[in-house]
């Protein structure tokens, strides 16, 4: 494997690539070409043996450890990754890309197909969790990695954390898969189905036709992404951020009920506020996508419903974590999981956390999540 | 109490009646005229010992026991209340009044406000569960009955229920709340609020004012339907009854994946349907009003938060029946209206049942209910 030298333009921060491909894809289409926008973080070591691929869930991206371009807000994993943090540009080189189908200049509805000239909009093919895994492994080709010592993913990025040593056993020494599940249940499926009814029934969606004009459904997306916020969150969590509570007023004085339909409450308010500022950052089609995308995942599936024949005879080692208040992917999912790979005679550990903060707990400060993940890397490292 | 004749054209199947009213109202202003639309089954007994009042939750109505006009579907409680069931006919004389803010008779959003010949649309006051209860009472009075001997109601029937020895302590013997609570905490107030905002994002529904031409916000309301439907149902409920199964085709072949956006899976199209057929029996309106009077909903706030202080020498019985999967309403909900029962020296029995349907168990057959309610009632018969 060639070292790359240090002002080797593949590297760096905001960088974009097309690959020829084509990449096969799961609806049995191919995508030509592949545009991967991805970030990498500290060097590559001479032995190649040094990778860190973060992996991100479905409304985030590869701005993992860097300001976001739209929002200005911190990388979403810095509590992660960075400077004397368990994943650490002065160790790892780290590799953070958006997945295909997303809208920050991957691959998805919202760019152009070459054959037209136009978006893709909903031309553009559906897409599973295996295929962003097959077009992360393109981007590993193109970067002169071969293995990853690591791959590492909460909530959706779990999921492709667990597909990369299914798919590529040979490439993935070490996989870290934070509260996540390996198939989508009936009550994910439902969450995301409203989502998206939410979606196509804004007028502005318009079959997806909306990027000529720019008039997005964003009225739409607001209400899928309040709903889907709901499941980020415990409801104790809830209770102890926002209760009963009243908005204050503009003018100062406390909160009392409007007998109205404005935002009494905090949380809804809240609610409203994180429906409001997602459609600024995020593609309704890519929204549509993706959430089909983690619909359609289940691991068990290609070997008859039996999740341990995914990783026999694995040499990859894993690591789950799950959060007792996670109620989206609650910590029996992971427990299936742990089966499956002991069953699978894989080298598995397995740590259920104590948060009040839900599924969200992974994106938030978290210093045991922190000890296990850096504890986890580094016996990786002393082998 | 005047004995009411067979004949009483109160009394019957299909009642409506126009109380004068005014109904002072927790907003602040009053109601007046107060429209009612009701059911009663059975006969009033000469001590007018034997009423049972029935209380319909958010998307209920007045047809506990009798077919529905809109969907000629049976009455929505016939496996409690009928020949031979715990709330019988031939043994009680059973009240079932659709709730004011509602939309199969009673006033609400889309009644017609005297002042100016239309309807009331978003100039409807915005009301509570208590003024729900008002309204109750108002129509008790006009039938002739003085006191309750059991009122009845599951989840925002099981808050009206537990409201009424609250308010009317010397009008209610006995109280059965059923998959209730004594407030609507800020989980509950989130997914009303997701609806709400669903209904208002809709472009039909201009402000309220759709009733003019009849084109309602449909899309808005199934969506908030399918959001609602969720909480309804548990996890595990929805993974037997659906899991990750595939809908078969409409030539009878089994179904596979699409790879597009149809519902491929079958809660996708159940849950879809769950939207689809609500929006013809439900005005869109009097969801939002609905939902808000939930949300205001908390018997302690007007006690300075302490519960027990609502129900201070109450001398009704109490009987609270709660579901191991019901996540919309819990059993700790439950368990803390028994705390403070217990604290207000009530006699008070609860039961958490066991059942893999969710919230929605009590509406279900559940023969164990059945059971509690019957026993709770034959007790409070031979006192």
């Amino acid at each position: 494997m060639a070292t790359a030298p240090a002002h080797d333009l593949r590297f760096g921060l905001d960088r974009r690539v097309t690959l020829a491909g084509p990449l096969a894809l799961d609806c049995g289409t191919a995508l030509a070409p592949v545009e991967i926008a991805y970030e990498t973080y500290g060097t590559l070591n001479d032995e190649g043996s040094n990778v860190v691929l973060i992996c991100h869930a479905l409304t985030g991206d590869q701005y993992v450890a860097s300001t976001h371009p739209i929002t200005g807000k911190p990388g979403w994993w810095t509590r992660l990754v960075g400077a004397g943090k368990p994943v650490d540009p002065a160790r790892h080189f780290i590799i953070c890309a958006n997945v295909i189908g997303s809208c920050m200049g991957s691959s998805g509805p919202a760019s152009v197909n070459p054959a037209t000239g136009l978006p893709w909009s909903m031309t553009f093919p559906v897409l599973t969790i295996a295929d962003m895994v097959r077009a992360q492994a393109l981007l590993l080709d193109h970067l002169g990695v071969g293995t990853l010592a690591a791959v590492i993913g909460g909530s959706m990025g779990g999921m492709q954390a667990l597909s990369w040593p299914a798919m590529y056993p040979d490439r993935v020494r070490a996989a870290l898969v934070i509260a996540s599940t390996a198939r989508h249940s009936a009550q994910n499926i439902a969450f995301h189905e409203v989502g998206r009814q939410a979606i196509m029934a804004d007028p502005r969606w318009r079959g997806g036709a909306y990027y000529a004009d720019g008039d997005a459904p964003s009225s739409g997306l607001a209400v899928a992404r309040m709903a889907a916020h709901i499941t980020y969150l415990s409801e104790a969590g809830l209770t102890e951020k926002f209760g009963r509570r009243l908005q204050d007023k503009a003018n100062g004085e406390l909160g009392v009920k409007s007998f109205g339909f404005d935002a009494d409450f905090q949380i809804e308010s809240y609610l409203r506020h994180q429906g409001i500022s997602f459609v600024d950052r995020f593609d309704a089609n890519s929204y549509l996508y993706i959430t089909r995308a983690m619909d359609y995942y289940d691991l068990a599936e290609p070997h008859d419903g039996v999740l341990a024949r995914a990783f026999m005879g694995t040499k990859t080692r894993f690591c789950l974590i799950s959060f007792d208040t996670d109620w989206l992917y609650p910590t029996a999912e992971s427990r299936r999981i742990v089966h499956a790979l002991n069953a699978a005679g894989a080298e598995a550990s397995f740590v259920e956390l104590s948060s009040p903060f839900g599924h969200d707990a992974f994106l938030l400060d978290c210093p045991e999540m922190n000890r296990i993940i850096d504890g986890f890397l580094r016996a990786g490292e002393s082998r």
